[in-house]
């Protein structure tokens, strides 16, 4: 199967601390390579993890605080210093172009490549992005400001041909394309051979969801249904109950009960706050509820 | 003596490597501690230096390039999530703070410390701080875009009293700061004391001069004239001169030049060009001019 993984290059909060970089990961799906959120030192992080700068074309950007945008336009700059030409996506809540505009104009303006906005409306769940295998969609969140989540789907994949039938039927070349797509063969003699005698069945569509940062969303669950994997924040630990509502984040149990109802696969819990030195009680209280559960860190690469 | 130091936080240049941080350092004179230039990924840096957020007052920009000044943002926020209370001085080109009012309105609206701007002339030597003990001026320097070094100069400081000339004539308390400050003494008799039996030598004003970006400036050589330290960018070596005139930078031997013609005791090269994945070659360059020259590097702390 083709790859699809997470590398996270960021997962503290908003208050920076000598072990976590503010949020920001990397999609990687086949060649592609998708960034969420973009926080201060991103582009340091991106430096050290090797992956190639020129290969990233999409930036989701989930909200509008700092710890999630201030990285930005370094790496905007970077692109450019280094020669960049394809055109860089950003997908964001429309009023990160309209804060950033005097910033691109003085900083980006003999920028050799083409940088394209594209605005998110974070109260509905919609397609932004499409391409010929996947899928992103937009996961409204309940946050101090607008803000969304971002689910990557795989589209249906096509069924794995059958060499040896292919071979007993005679079958011309030109037609294992319909066949993948789930065709019969009707062989010259008028004979109808069923799909399924000509092929495995196709892998699984795989989905990964972001969910950060955000109350605990009920409404979201049919969305993430059976996610393979899931990153959910979790900024606080149980005694912080009251705080993580008044300040529209979750708690690890919290986190945990999404993933749970959610049905999904495996659960990666980040966006620590600075006050946890060891995240061992986030992922205990996690764990409790969904065993399935690994702290984010930076360098960590998960596969789904 | 006073603390009289600097701290070197990051001193790569534009493009981020996973050696160097962008430019930013601390001057630490006393129990004063202020800030040159502010690159992307400044307060993770801080962070990690474990120098105290609240005791930074003012922030020197040279110039508005990203590598200077793109971790303003994120370290004005942070100051206010850490509730800061004291105003923050930016010394900088008038341009920045329009260029960042947007992100300020946005990002800064319930900061609950003032930002104080105030708008440097590069073209200008001239004082722009000025406390009891010290003066900080501009060095108009030659880059792509205005941009200004600076001078930590102490003042001249007071006479050391001698405690058993006090003793012998018995001179009253009251008087001691007037013979600090150089008064000869009169006894009750009339017989005048002149002040060089009474007092040592004060200590020598010390001053550090920070030069980047920009070429060698022998303008600036009588300005920076037996400084204790010169911190001088060096972001490229000898074989790469004709870039470093065409890109606006300084050679390692050039900023040696500098050193030796403007007779300073001790010189830091930095702003390092990421090509080097070793400094050796730039500061075998230098020496070879100014033996003493130490390379700059994250963590370095230097003493005057």
């Amino acid at each position: 199967m083709e790859q699809f993984s997470v590398y996270i290059l960021g997962c503290g909060s908003a208050l920076p601390t000598t072990r976590h970089n503010a949020s920001s990961q990397i999609v990687r799906i086949g060649n592609k390579q998708f960034m969420i959120d973009c926080g201060e030192g991103t582009q340091l992080q991106l430096r050290k993890s090797h992956i190639h700068f020129s290969f990233i074309n999409h930036i989701f950007i989930s909200h509008l605080h700092g710890d999630h945008c201030f990285g930005l336009i370094g790496l905007i700059s970077t692109f450019g210093l280094l020669g960049r030409t394809a055109p860089l996506h950003i997908y964001a809540d429309a009023l990160l172009k309209k804060i950033m505009k005097p910033q691109f104009d003085f900083f980006c303006k003999e920028l050799p490549y083409r940088l394209i906005f594209h605005d998110i409306d974070a109260e509905k769940n919609e397609v932004i992005y499409e391409d010929n295998s996947i899928t992103v969609e937009t996961l409204p969140q309940k946050h101090r400001i607008p803000c969304c989540g971002f689910l990557f789907k795989e589209k249906p994949k096509k069924r794995h041909i059958r060499g040896d039938m292919m071979e007993f039927y005679k079958i011309p070349n030109h037609m294992r394309n319909g066949i993948k797509n789930g065709e019969d063969y009707i062989t010259p003699e008028g004979e109808t051979i069923p799909n399924h005698r000509l092929t495995r069945d196709a892998d699984p569509s795989r989905s990964y969801a972001y969910c950060s940062d955000t109350l605990p969303c009920e409404h979201n669950i049919p969305l993430i249904n059976g996610a393979d994997l899931l990153y959910h924040e979790a900024t606080f630990a149980n005694d912080e109950e009251t705080r993580a509502a008044a300040t529209f984040h979750s708690t690890a149990c919290q986190a945990a009960l999404i993933a749970q109802k959610a049905n999904v696969k495996k659960l990666i819990i980040g966006h620590f706050s600075s006050r946890y030195t060891d995240e061992q009680i986030l992922l205990q209280e996690a764990r409790s509820i969904f065993p399935q559960t690994v702290a984010a860190n930076e360098g960590l690469h998960i596969s789904l």
